[in-house]
C-alpha cells in the first residue's frame, strides 16, 4: 500500500514509517519538525540523540534498500497537505502530526490557543485534502484514550447503545476529556465523523493508550534509526519517567495517590495496530473508533512494577507521592474496552520485567543527559505553568509561542463612554 | 449587575445589549465588528440599515438616559480579553461573539478553519480572562441546539443518565452535529465544560434554537436602534427568509423534503432566556446546559405557516422544493427537551401570524434592499461554495479570508527523495 506517515518526525511516527516500509509499503514521511522546536522552547530534549530525518532515511535505505520518501510539510498550510496527498494519492494516511503533551497544552492560553488550533486545524486541512485529492483514502487517526475521561460505567470503543425513554440508539461515546490537549483530540473525533458521514470519507480513530518502551525491532537496528526517548515532564510518559528516575536512583515520583487507572501500550504495539488498522480499511462513510492500548495499570501499580524489577537486581527503589499537578479523580472505576484489535490479530506484548530492565539499561546508557530537575511536574492544572514555576529555575521557565492567530482587526481595546 | 455582551453588534447580540441595560444592569458592549466584514466578503447586508455601534449607544442614551459602555476588540487577542474582563470585573459575562452561519463554515477549507479558530480560540481566551481576573463571574455562553444533531431518543438539556452494563452515570449529552459552524459549539461545549471542573468556573451554555423576528421592544424604539435582519442565503435564518420570500413574491425555497425538524424562538424570547439565565446563575464549578427554544417545527410546516398568513390576506404563496445543499436527515425523530428555562420563568411567545405579518411587513418597508439572487442556496455541503458557484454570477463569489494560522515554519513542501 501506498501510505502517508504525517508526524512522522516523533516517538511513535518515526517507528511506525519503519515498521511499514519494513512490512513492504510505500512510506511517505511527513513533518513540520516542530516537536524539536518545541524542546528548545521547553528546555527539554530526547534522552537519546536522534539523527535528522534525513539521515535516518539515509541509513534506512542503506541498511534494507527500502525507500522511505521525506517530505518537509506544515499541516496547517492548507496547501501543502493538499498538494502532498495529490501528488502521491496514498491508499492511507497515518495521522501522528499533533501537539502530543497535556502538560504542554496547560502551560498558559497561549499554549492551550497554540495545542488546540495546531491539532484541529491539522486535522481539517487533511480532510479538506483528502475530500479533494483521495476521497477514497483510509485516514488513520491518532487519538487518545483520555477523551473519554473517567465515567463511572464502561468505557466502550468509540460508539455506545443508548436506551432512553423507550427508545434506542448507537449514539458517540460521551467525552469528557482533562486538559487542552485531550480536548483538541475530542474536537478531531467530532470533525472527522462528520466528514465521514458528509463526504462520505472512511476513517478510524485509534484512541490509544499510554505508550511506554524505547524502540522497535526496526529502531534497533542502528544509532541513527532510534526513535526520541523523553523522561521530562512536559513529554515523557508515565512508565518511560519511572524508568528513567529508578535508573538514576531517584524516587518515582507518583501524583497524588496514584489511583489514576488507565490504558496501556508497548510502544511495539503501536506500530502493529496501526498496520493492522491500515490492513483492514472501514467502508467509505464509515468512521470506526478502536481502543488501542493492552493493559489497565493505575500509575501505583506501574511504580510497584518498576520497583519489583529493580528490587530483582537487589537495588531499592523509592515511591514518591508529589502533590497532583492535574485535576483528574485518584480514585474511580474504569473499565475500558479493547477487543477490536484483538480481533484484527494483535498479539500484545504484556509489560514484563525484561522490558522494564531493557529501558532502564537504554536510560543507564544515556544517564549523562539525564536532567533531574525536569522530573518534577512544571505545569499544575489549576493555575497554569508560571504560577508554579515561581520558586524555581528561571533556566526551566517556558518560551511564549508566537499568537496562533492573527486578523487586521486592531486588537488594542478601544472603548467609548459616552458622557 | 454588571454585565459583559461580546458580540453585541450581532443580530442577537444588540438586542440583549438593549434588554439588560433597560432592565437596569449596566452593560458593556464588545465587539470586533468583523461580522459587517463577513457581509462586504460574501456579498450580503443586513436588510434594513443597522448604524454604527458608535450612534446606537449614543441614540440609546439620549432615549432612556441609560448608558452602555461601547468596547470594540477581537476576542482573539488574548490580552484584550483580559484587560476588559480585568478593567470592568463582570458579575456575568454574555458571550455571543462567534461566527454564527453553518453555510459560510461550508464553504472551503479556508472557511472552515476560520470559522472554528475564531470560535474555539475565541472562547478558549475568555475562559483564561475570567480564570486571570474574574473567577467568579458567571459565564452564558450562547451554543445551539444543533449540537445535538437527530439522535433517534429525546434530547435532554446538556446531560443523560446512561445505564449500562449493571452501572450508571450521568454523562455529556453525545454530540453529532452538522457543520463545522455547529461543530464549533461543540468544541467549545467541551473546553467550557473542563474549565468549570479545573478551574472552579461557572457557567451556563444556552444550547439555542433557530431565532426568527425582526426586533424587540427596545430596538423598536427608534431607527438607529434597529438590530441587523439577514434574509440570505448564508446569515438568513429559515422563518426570517421565509417572510422575505413571501413579501416579495418569490417561492418559499424548502430544502428537500422540509422534515428537517428543529427547535425556534422568537427573538424576544431569546434576550429574555439570557437575563434569566443571568440572573439565576449556577454554583461554582458547575456547568450547566440549557436547551432555550419554544417550539418544534419542521421546515415544511413553517413554510405552512408563512402560507397560511398570506393566505389570510387573500395573498397566494408558492412552495418549492429545492435541493438539499446539507447532510442532514430529511425525516427524522426529534423530541428536545426545554424545560429548564420555563422553569425559571420564561414566558414564551409562540409563533402566529401577526409576528409573520409584522416580520413581512418589515421586509415590504425594506423591498428595495432586497436582492432575489441571495435567496437561492450558493453552499453545497458536499462540495464548498465554489463548485455549486460555477454556473452563478462572479459578484455572488466569496472572498477567501486570510490564513488564520501563520507560523516561521516554511509552508512550502520540500521533499528529498533519495536516489
Amino acid at each position: 500500500m501506498r501510505v502517508l506517515v504525517l508526524g512522522a518526525d516523533g516517538y511513535l511516527g518515526w517507528p511506525t514509517a519503519l515498521h511499514l516500509s519494513a512490512a513492504g509499503h510505500d512510506v511517505v514521511a511527513a513533518d513540520s519538525l516542530i516537536r524539536r522546536r518545541w524542546d528548545r522552547l521547553c528546555g527539554t530534549q530526547s534522552l537519546v540523540r536522534i539523527a535528522s530525518m534525513v539521515r535516518r532515511v539515509e541509513r534506512w535505505k542503506r541498511l534494507t534498500g527500502r525507500q522511505i520518501v521525506w517530505a518537509r510539510i506544515d499541516l496547517c498550510h492548507l496547501p501543502s497537505i493538499t498538494a502532498l496527498v495529490a501528488r502521491y494519492n496514498p491508499d492511507a494516511v497515518v495521522h501522528f502530526a499533533e501537539q502530543r503533551s497535556a502538560p504542554y497544552s496547560m502551560i498558559s492560553g497561549s499554549h492551550a490557543v497554540e495545542t488546540q488550533v495546531n491539532n484541529v486545524v491539522g486535522t481539517l486541512n487533511l480532510l479538506f485534502a483528502l475530500r479533494e485529492s483521495a476521497p477514497d483514502c483510509h485516514l488513520v487517526k491518532l487519538g487518545t484514550m483520555g477523551e473519554y475521561g473517567t465515567p463511572n460505567i464502561d468505557i466502550e470503543e468509540g460508539f455506545i447503545e443508548i436506551h432512553h425513554n423507550d427508545r434506542s440508539d448507537r449514539l458517540p461515546y460521551p467525552k469528557q476529556a482533562g486538559s487542552f490537549y485531550h480536548l483538541s483530540k475530542v474536537h478531531d473525533s467530532h470533525n472527522i465523523m462528520f466528514t465521514c458521514k458528509a463526504w462520505g470519507l472512511r476513517a478510524t480513530d485509534l484512541n490509544q493508550g499510554v505508550v511506554y518502551g524505547s524502540g522497535t525491532a526496526e529502531t534497533d537496528l542502528h544509532s541513527q534509526l532510534r526513535t526520541r526517548f523523553d523522561y521530562d515532564d512536559i513529554w515523557g510518559t508515565v512508565l518511560n519517567r519511572f524508568c528513567a528516575q529508578a535508573a538514576v536512583g531517584y524516587p518515582l515520583t507518583v501524583y497524588g495517590q496514584g489511583g489514576q487507572t488507565r490504558g496501556f501500550l508497548d510502544i511495539r504495539d503501536t506500530v502493529r495496530c496501526v498496520e493492522l488498522a491500515m490492513l483492514n480499511p472501514p467502508k467509505r462513510s464509515e468512521f470506526r473508533v478502536f481502543n488501542q492500548f493492552t493493559e489497565q495499570f493505575s500509575v501505583l501499580q506501574l511504580a510497584e512494577r518498576v520497583r519489583a524489577a529493580r528490587t530483582a537486581h537487589g537495588l531499592q527503589t523509592e515511591v514518591a507521592h508529589v502533590p497532583n499537578p492535574r485535576t483528574d479523580a485518584e480514585t474511580h472505576y474504569y473499565n475500558a474496552k479493547h477487543q477490536r484489535l484483538l480481533d484484527l490479530g494483535l498479539e500484545p506484548h504484556g509489560l514484563d520485567e525484561s522490558l522494564i530492565d531493557q529501558v532502564i539499561g537504554l536510560v543507564e546508557r544515556n544517564k549523562s543527559r539525564i536532567r533531574k530537575e525536569l522530573f518534577a511536574p512544571r505545569v499544575d492544572w489549576r493555575r497554569g505553568g508560571p504560577t508554579a514555576m515561581r520558586a524555581s529555575q528561571s533556566r526551566r521557565r517556558f518560551v511564549t509561542p508566537r499568537p496562533a492567530v492573527t486578523r487586521r482587526t486592531p486588537p488594542a481595546v478601544r472603548e467609548s463612554k459616552l458622557a
